[in-house]
């Protein structure tokens, strides 16, 4: 495959440097290997493209890309709170463990181990015991929600890159039978059709379907693990960014000062967490993946606003680092799709947080291994008792 | 709407109609409200169609439907063990705890609450004892498969039917934006494509996808919890079939002998199980849905050669009941999909044991109601210890 190389017009400060890496993933699937460089001080990317693919193209979607992280207010990330931990280690420290605990299937989808499934598990138990100690009772939910809900919550319009859509055969013998027969799968894709469903991209959507139109006279806390779906395309290149993840939730529906108690609470007891686990990590500010062009706007507001807060913690060798954890203040806007309101009428406040178990475990296996003794002493329950 | 008759060439056996009751629903998109009645002695489905919709080609496939299951093999159900419980109870006898518990946000799409979710909290602690005592080790698995591994395991030519299928859109920066700025939901359906991956129907699968192609000297045991989905077109009228669920599984990969140790030992289990809720439920012989023309000769192997049981829960009133768990020994079919052979290069024999634990709760809840003090002993424990 023949190299190219595309040179931005203006060099990019460091926060639009990073979106215009993470936009990349969006320039066209005959985009192979793109990788930031410099000529001549200037800022560029070099890349291959696949046999037959549009290069002018591809060269036009990089524009765009420079053009929306051009946009990007370079506000400095408010930190909350920081642990060191072990700086030191190298990045390969576990790669052993890691290559056996986390095994590719598919792009972005991976079977994980059983001293993964005990980080996970005893990670959802601390979870879980916060919930209640905060007095959220669980529910359980679907892996998918519905075309309804997203446009509801402008999920659909907002998010549109992350979703994935469940497609199913007409319920007809004759269908199956032709489907069944099929001489390629190419032939029986043509002849699935478009379901009412969509795979659940964030848990917390599933806590305002319930109370849609309800009247809420006093402050509700509940807690779900989904298991949520979100395409990242080239972005899945390990185990810390997945197609399909285990999300478990937090929830508070109430008031504004009870929405800002809430996330008090929460960085509190989050600062207590990462303190007893002991490994790098920080709460930081941060904004969601907005990709389409109304992006500048969203996430200079939400940064302005002070709405969203990530874990982020850091890999072995401290070069990469992955958010494990966000807390998210949602204003009214979820209050305002769902119709949620108080006793007098007042719309709510709306506020979560949510913990990605999956990156949870692979943060934890990739700088502790998997000999349980070398855990902290939260984390060793992941055995439950056997009935 | 207007009231139709289709009256049945020759009448069907109790088995055989059961079969055909199942096949209505997929008998055309058009159809609404079908309902088995007797005509002078004869067979009939009394229907309505919707307005616009091709009655001949409704007839057409109810007829192929009546063929299927004329051909249906008409062998006793053989019945392991039954537990006769509360026979007496009233069907709607915590009608108004299932309302509560059971929210619907729709078709086979439902929201549960917290005794509910306590119920299979418990429930999955007790399959998790028992995997932990039959020496399993637990992996966690995504809530997809892929393509490849159905074609495989001819998944994608069995069963259809049940297959829900994850389209995306093409991830390229002016895709998305089209897709945020398009007019009507028909326009966004329109842009996504076929992604490599399905949702997954069967949790073993997984299994038995990790360890392809390898050598395995000693009989295995995992499990798992899949997050399964089954489309049920029409059949999902109420919580005990859902288009989504959670399946415990646990999975014996080994040898001939192995497989029917295991199998006599889960038949036990069961029975100790089912002993101690003490409902009416018994374990019995089945098929799976093969759904397709050749589903005669597959369904009369299955019963011939003992492959499959299920534990069969009455819901109160007796009139309905409800799969909680099957038992299935699959010989060497997955084996040979799979490439899994011990260590002197044979063909391994795989079974599995699948508990699909929202049924479980349903079953419980539908006869014991929300109280837990009303709840047996080993349910009790579903308010897991807080850390």
């Amino acid at each position: 495959m023949e190299l190219h190389t595309f040179t931005l017009r203006n060099n990019l400060r460091p926060r639009a440097l990073a979106l215009f890496e993470t936009l990349l993933a969006y320039c066209g699937t005959g985009l192979e290997e793109p990788e930031l460089i410099r000529e001549d001080e200037r800022q560029a990317v070099r890349f291959r493209a696949r046999p037959g693919a549009d290069v002018a193209q591809i060269r036009r979607l990089m524009e765009s890309a420079a053009e929306r992280a051009r946009r990007e207010v370079e506000a400095p990330t408010k930190v909350v709170f920081e642990v060191q931990g072990a700086q030191g280690a190298p990045p390969d420290r576990h790669a052993e463990v890691i290559g056996r605990e986390c095994v590719a299937i598919e792009e972005g989808l991976y079977i994980f181990g059983p001293a993964f499934t005990r980080l996970m598990r005893a990670l959802d138990q601390v979870c879980l015991g916060l919930a209640r100690r905060l007095g959220a009772q669980e529910y359980t939910v679907p892996a998918y929600t519905t075309w309804e809900v997203l446009e509801a919550s402008n999920y659909v319009r907002l998010f549109p890159q992350h979703l994935t859509f469940g497609h199913v055969l007409e319920h007809d013998l004759d269908a199956v039978e032709r489907f069944a027969t099929a001489r390629s799968r190419e032939e029986q894709q043509s002849m699935t059709r478009p379901s009412p469903l969509v795979m659940l991209p964030a848990a917390c959507l599933h806590c305002y379907t319930l109370k849609r139109d309800q009247r809420i006279d006093d402050p509700l806390l509940m807690t779900v693990v989904g298991h949520c779906s979100r395409y990242e395309a080239r972005r899945m290149t390990y185990p810390g960014r997945l197609w399909n993840f285990h999300l478990r939730e937090i929830v508070y529906l109430g008031s504004l000062p009870g929405a800002a108690a809430f996330r008090r609470q929460i960085v509190d007891e989050l600062s207590a967490l990462a303190g007893q686990i002991g490994l790098p990590c920080r709460l930081e500010s941060a904004t969601d993946p907005f990709f389409t062009s109304a992006r500048a706007g969203l996430a200079f507001y939400q940064h302005a606003s002070d709405l969203k807060y990530e874990l982020v913690g850091a890999l072995p060798g401290g070069d990469r680092s992955l958010a494990i954890a966000s807390l998210n203040y949602h204003q009214q806007h979820f209050s305002q799709s769902f119709n949620l309101r108080d006793g007098a009428g007042e719309l709510l406040h709306t506020a979560c947080l949510g913990f990605g178990l999956e990156r949870w475990a692979y943060w934890l296996l990739s700088h502790l291994g998997d000999d349980e003794r070398d855990w902290p002493e939260i984390l060793r329950d992941g055995q439950a008792p056997a009935v």
